[in-house]
């Protein structure tokens, strides 16, 4: 049985199913366009914890024991968890496995993590080695903004290609039992990286990756953007969805009428976000609300998440380098009934 | 054909093999017992850059240059990369494979970054997804001790359970193209935390994951010590891997006689590094150089390697938390002809 197509494409013709999603959000998420899928919407970003990376953690545990509950298993059913984070250390994901007592692996593909852990997951269950598998990730505005950019207190200005972190985490359930959801391929992302140094415009620093990802899916498979119902990137916001689909046009592929972002959903132009939301906990949770249900309920078919990840720290960027970016990509389809 | 023994571990049985392996370290680590086994060894921990970051990621890019190299693979033979270090948002890994043009996973599993890209790398060939994949890790003295502790420049005392962190690099190319040496099974670990805090004591923290690890494998495969030529730990140190026998004795297996740590191998008493070496680099130095050399002349015919991770940050333990800990094992065997 065919596993391979074209360079770096990964087929899963044995059954990966989906079987559930979960997602919780902050406050401000809660208010935007998507805001009634989530299954939990936060009062408040500290969530009674005494720091933001607890009640970041808090969020990681709750997303995983909420898409556990969903597809109906108890925590001695799940073969592995795959996880990480924006923190440092991936302290959210451990921190929450550590509760779990089940395998680990630990990951780190910045906000491409949710489509990361989806594949890394699909490869183990369609080869047999999980029967069910935990793939989750998070972020929070307020220990991502101290850790990557300045303390809140500071009142720092954001520029207008800036994006605003999503407070927010994302867990899903992938089995070998039969479900209505399904992954049937994926491609591994490069890291690509075209110069952009400014960490306040990273739509335009991953844009590229995306482009070169969603080409390779393409090329590798031999599907056209048509066969998708949505094309939907991580989180490039409203700019660097842009360039993403320019870039695209430029290597034939025309995804403009099928193609959103993440980012740009799951925030209103009115809530002062700039160029939409960002960090992993963005794509995971509108993968794991309103696209997951769309799916299930059949209003799509079909779609390709490509959740894409900034991979710069705070020193690479002091010692004066670019954004290597990355992105991966996911097909999902709905049940053929 | 079987994929799964027990709860935690994966068996191989199509034949994943370990074609080549390359390391790179410091001076100080070329001045220790294993000094004469490594590819390179750096007369100067800068290495001509301009950072201790950079120097790192220099190393990483070498360590996978070096492994393709001897495994006779070109660039675009490599049909996946897998890798992680010890700093902040894995740069070292990311900017490294930035210039290799292969498709990339970045992980996280600190210390144990070693053993969890061969387990994944493993489950990827052995399940027909890739040909041929690098999976390497880095750690850097400098890099890390700014990044954990504090600056060198502040020349803060070492407490007596303390280790050195290993300024290393190691690389090794898993293939389904037949060589001496393969990797048989691996067994994923949980996240394991008995409450130890201190930064400096990180043995003690990471000694019952390695246990736990160790007796589920033994557990899940129905072998015993005394079936392996070497267990060898990540980098437990001198502490910390008289804690894992203790732990192990008391779970019935009697590992003393071939036990050893990759920290105490690395170094000599004599150069004052209390209990030892410790970094993704130390075990992915010394599997990939002194390990690999004698499984491929028949040294050892059996190895069970259990790289271990404290899953801290600066941040949690700032926080009051704990050390979480993680350890995968690998059983690698020499040729059977």
């Amino acid at each position: 049985m065919a596993v391979r197509a074209g360079k770096q494409t990964f087929i899963f013709e044995n059954g990966v199913y989906y079987l559930s999603g979960a997602s919780i959000v902050g406050k401000k998420e809660g208010q935007g366009p998507l805001g009634m899928g989530f299954d939990t919407v936060l009062e408040d970003d500290l969530w009674e914890e005494d720091s933001y990376e607890k009640a970041e953690r808090k969020m990681f545990a709750q997303a995983l024991s909420k898409a556990a509950e969903k597809a109906k298993l108890e925590q001695n059913n799940i073969d592995l968890i795959i996880g990480g984070d924006l923190l440092n250390q991936i302290i959210s994901a451990s921190f929450a496995a550590r509760d779990f007592n089940a395998p680990f692996f630990g990951i780190y593909g910045a906000c491409s993590n949710m489509a990361q852990s989806l594949l890394l997951g699909s490869c183990l269950i369609n080869a047999g080695y999980c029967t069910n598998i935990l793939c989750a990730t998070s972020s929070h505005f307020s220990s991502a903004e101290r850790q990557y950019r300045y303390p809140l207190e500071f009142g720092n200005q954001r520029t207008p290609t800036a994006q605003w972190t999503v407070t927010g985490a994302g867990a899903a359930v992938l089995s070998c039992v039969k479900s209505g959801v399904h992954i049937t391929s994926a491609t591994v992302g490069k890291i690509i990286d075209m110069g952009i140094k400014d960490g306040n415009n990273m739509g335009a620093a991953m844009a590229p990756a995306a482009a070169d990802t969603l080409a390779a899916y393409f090329s590798d498979t031999g599907s056209k953007p048509e066969d998708f119902d949505l094309i939907v990137t991580g989180d490039l916001g409203l700019l660097g969805k842009d360039i993403a689909i320019e870039l695209l046009e430029k290597k034939g592929y025309d995804v403009r009428p099928r193609m959103n972002d993440c980012g740009c959903m799951i925030f209103d132009q009115s809530q002062d976000v700039h160029m939409g939301g960002s960090g992993c906990g963005c794509s995971a949770s509108v993968l794991n609300s309103h696209l997951f249900n769309s799916l299930t309920a059949g209003i799509y078919k079909k779609i390709l998440f490509a959740a894409t990840g900034a991979m710069l720290s705070p020193t690479s960027s002091l010692q004066g380098e670019s954004i290597p970016s990355i992105c991966h990509a996911i097909c999902i389809e709905g049940a053929k009934i």
